[in-house]
């Protein structure tokens, strides 16, 4: 669909007053109708610009929110040329999930799309574009000659995807960032030698 | 509630009929008189073993999933006393999440009984007891010298318990075993200095 920028900002203005609506809450029981009375929209605009209804709307909900899981992580995660930077990169991510806590918003949105195509590329996007980043950051420290050139850069970069998300996975169910910080310590400390 | 031989074991026949029906479908829908046909009990034997109904039943299956995940690794991840014992271990996790692939029966258990504090409980010590075989594991190969005295062992089996968890959520997510694959051996080769 061709929108004009109106259109588009106004697209863009429903998804961000969803979200922010919907991070407040458990979007379980949340309706198009309530988000069409916090966004002020009516029936038909919102099924202008999401024509499938409910399930289109909370997909490109999530497809936001997965943008702002990489956001919130920059600069550092667009520049990991040093252990500095590798350090400051730890930390906001640990930052970032330990101020989330057990309230992961595009989990719970993943949990309402379920298991619909559109649904499994939105996660799969995300992973491919961070892992693409941790992986460009192990070259760029192989390339300047702080880390082994013996190391497997994409398996490497591969192992933090999966540290990460099952660091973030214990802390929903246990409230500890513990094994968050464990894993990215243990994998860092394997870059350094 | 102190049950006799003869009920120990029937409360224990209603447990496992419900995990193999849960185990093979999407539990979402499943009602107790499902559980009561499949297993063939009467309504006030259900509520005799499980007096809180359903959420309780399903809280039993999982504690009886969680069990089933510790000895799907026997005997490897009791025995991490070699380098091949390593290999192994790593091999039969990788073939049990392979073979399970994108439906887990206690994820999908623990999305039903929801965030209850039974719940978390059931988790807690599901990741309490495999981490301590981990750390049990570098432990031994610390004393038998062959892993160095430096690797903080508490550390390093939180990072293996994060790096399957999120292994395991990237291939139930995408399909493939590449990520628990890449953490494992990541980690091996961390211990392997």
């Amino acid at each position: 669909m061709a929108l004009t920028t109106k259109g588009r900002a106004t697209r863009q203005r429903i998804i961000e007053g969803a979200a922010a609506y919907l991070r407040g809450d458990e979007p379980a029981g949340v309706t198009l109708d309530d988000i069409r009375a916090i966004t002020g929209t009516s029936k038909s605009q919102i099924f202008h610009y999401f024509p499938d209804g409910k399930e289109e709307l909370f997909l490109a909900v999530a497809r936001h929110e997965a943008d702002r899981v990489l956001d919130d992580q920059q600069p550092h995660l667009g520049a990991l040329t040093s252990w500095a930077a590798w350090e400051r990169w730890r930390d906001s991510v640990v930052a970032r999930y330990r101020a989330q806590g057990r309230h992961c918003p595009l989990g719970t949105l993943m949990g309402q799309v379920g298991s619909t195509p559109g649904a499994h590329e939105v996660v799969s996007t995300l992973l491919g574009q961070w892992q693409a980043h941790v992986r460009k950051g192990i070259g760029d420290m192989q390339a300047a000659g702080l880390v082994r050139e013996s190391v497997d850069a994409d398996r490497v970069a591969a192992a933090f995807i999966a540290g990460i998300q099952g660091g973030v996975q214990v802390l929903m169910s246990t409230g500890h960032v513990g094994h968050l910080e464990a894993v990215l310590d243990t994998l860092i400390d394997y870059l350094r030698g």
